[in-house]
């Protein structure tokens, strides 16, 4: 990674637009930088994030979920490969999931993308999922606009499969793909049952291995017990990640899924439902950071534990506190 | 379920505190109805939980995770037989998955506990995790201090096996059993190495299948390669949870560790925890309430995205009108 070049809690908005500027140019270093900045939530980031907005809603957010083993890295990869090769753009966030309690990544030195690193059209960046266990923190939803204010054609993300993480996914992505593969093993049927009903794309990755007829019957029959969700039924698709097979059918599939999402308003619909996720996600974010500003949770806590008060009560007191601060800073 | 034979809303606090005797002379009917009030967060729920204090803490709680199929009904079952034929009273919750789209519950019409049923000494309540996908919602907190404060002694807690699910479970748990079984697939390798960190005992049910020595070996491999936690060594046992096999020698791992809880310290810590995430999930939800009852969270969240403004500044707006409304309050 470069090293920022700019001490951004000093730039004016005229650096931001300048930096917003070589980002859509390209520049690997200027994307690095925003991604940085936005993944710390650093004291640059708010400008920079408002100065991004009439820049984002071009990429097409593709989401890759799905158990381990599945082969999702190296779908990616194939999958970036197709795509440059239509001259289109590319952003990757793959997000590890990281130990809850050394904090270290669980899946080590994975080598990724080994294939597209030099390319100036593919910036990939890796986030640990602290806490989130595979799931997507607001940091990673904060670099998929920096990629997609960069002018990236197609943001994809890969998530370790954790039931949590495909929610979030789906929450976030404009085409959501589960992935599997023959010998994965049928216990997780009864999760796949509700991960099946968030998916717009299926896809039996791998499908060069014996039962891969066998995987795609179990997922028609999974999706025939499954809710569905408006008009689209996911398509399921056979590809081998490793050989570039059923790739281009898969390209085809997210277009197709784009151009249904598009007609049918239901973009609109989830880019709304996105928005207020994470309004609500930085309102609680906010109150607990105030709390512990104004009275210092840790106190409370204390002082609650000990006391052996309900839990109601201690959570009503840094309310108060927050509210009695706000107020008085209003009033001077 | 018996119905409520009273309107909670209505009671003053002496009803409370008769409602709580009930509870503790192990009256089944007045068991569920707190249940259900504090399930429901009803307007009855605060005045409950505040009466509630003085009789919580008595409870060892037991928390069972890991992956579908290896059998942890079973084994809850086998492990409340057991401590019931030591006349220990028991509650137990299950979480099952609820389906995001459709609401409806994944695993369907489970069969649990026959064996229990009729026995006064055990309440049982199986619980939707709504968007939670197995994880473990504010209700189901709240549902353990019901049955911990109608006295108890062990608390079971039954998840489905999600990434989430585990480290909710961990929050709240004394103990923290993580169940496999021989055949489960080493696919989730990379995802055990992360809930074995957090688990305080380790179970291989089912020991009577092919493999078990084998699925032995691998936890010792992957506890071998887990950062430990404090000087607690997770024990590896052997169960048949079917024919009550090795139950003995788990009721006999979750005391020793209760003992090692209570010298450590560690009992202690882990209550505090718990009660600050609680407190803070409190304040969070409160906020977002709050938020759409001043200015409405659809209404900004759809001027924002019509504006297309950024997320940071459709919540300033919403905490403002928060701490305005509240701040109006205290000065009428």
């Amino acid at each position: 990674m470069a090293p920022p070049q700019t001490n951004p809690a000093n730039e004016d908005l005229a650096d931001v637009v300048r930096l917003i500027e070589r980002m859509r140019n390209g520049e690997r270093r200027a994307i690095s930088h925003a991604v940085t900045e936005l993944e710390r939530l650093s004291a640059a980031a708010p400008a920079l994030l408002q100065a991004m907005q009439p820049h984002l809603g071009h990429a097409l957010v593709v989401g890759f979920t799905g158990s381990p083993g599945a082969g999702k890295s190296t779908l990616v990869n194939a999958y970036t490969r197709y795509v440059r090769s239509q001259s289109k753009t590319v952003g990757i966030i793959a997000v590890d999931p990281s130990s809850p309690v050394s904090g270290g990544a669980i899946l080590g030195d994975r080598i990724r993308m080994t294939a597209t690193l030099d390319d100036d059209g593919v910036f990939m960046r890796s986030l640990a999922s602290r806490g989130h266990l595979g799931g997507l923190s607001p940091a990673a939803v904060r670099v998929i606009d920096a990629l997609d204010a960069a002018g990236k054609d197609i943001v994809l993300i890969e998530t370790v499969g954790t039931g949590q993480s495909e929610i979030d996914v789906a929450e976030v992505a404009d085409v959501r793909v589960l992935v599997t593969a023959p010998g994965l093993g049928d216990d997780i049927q009864a999760m796949k049952a509700g991960l099946i009903e968030i998916a717009d794309i299926l896809v039996v990755n791998k499908a060069d291995r014996e039962g891969a007829d066998r995987s795609v019957r179990d997922l028609q029959m999974m999706q025939g017990l499954a809710a569905e969700h408006g008009d689209w039924v996911a398509p399921i698709l056979k590809t081998v990640g490793a050989k570039g097979e059923g790739i281009a059918e898969l390209a085809e599939a997210a277009d197709r899924h784009l151009a249904w999402l598009r007609e049918s308003g239901e973009l609109q619909a989830r880019r709304r439902a996105h928005l207020r996720l994470r309004v609500e996600t930085i309102l609680k974010e906010r109150v607990v950071r105030e709390a512990d500003q104004v009275l210092g949770l840790d106190r409370e806590v204390e002082r609650g534990f000990a006391s052996r008060t309900d839990p109601y009560r201690v959570a009503d007191r840094l309310f108060e506190g927050v509210v009695r601060r706000e107020a008085e800073e209003r009033r001077t």
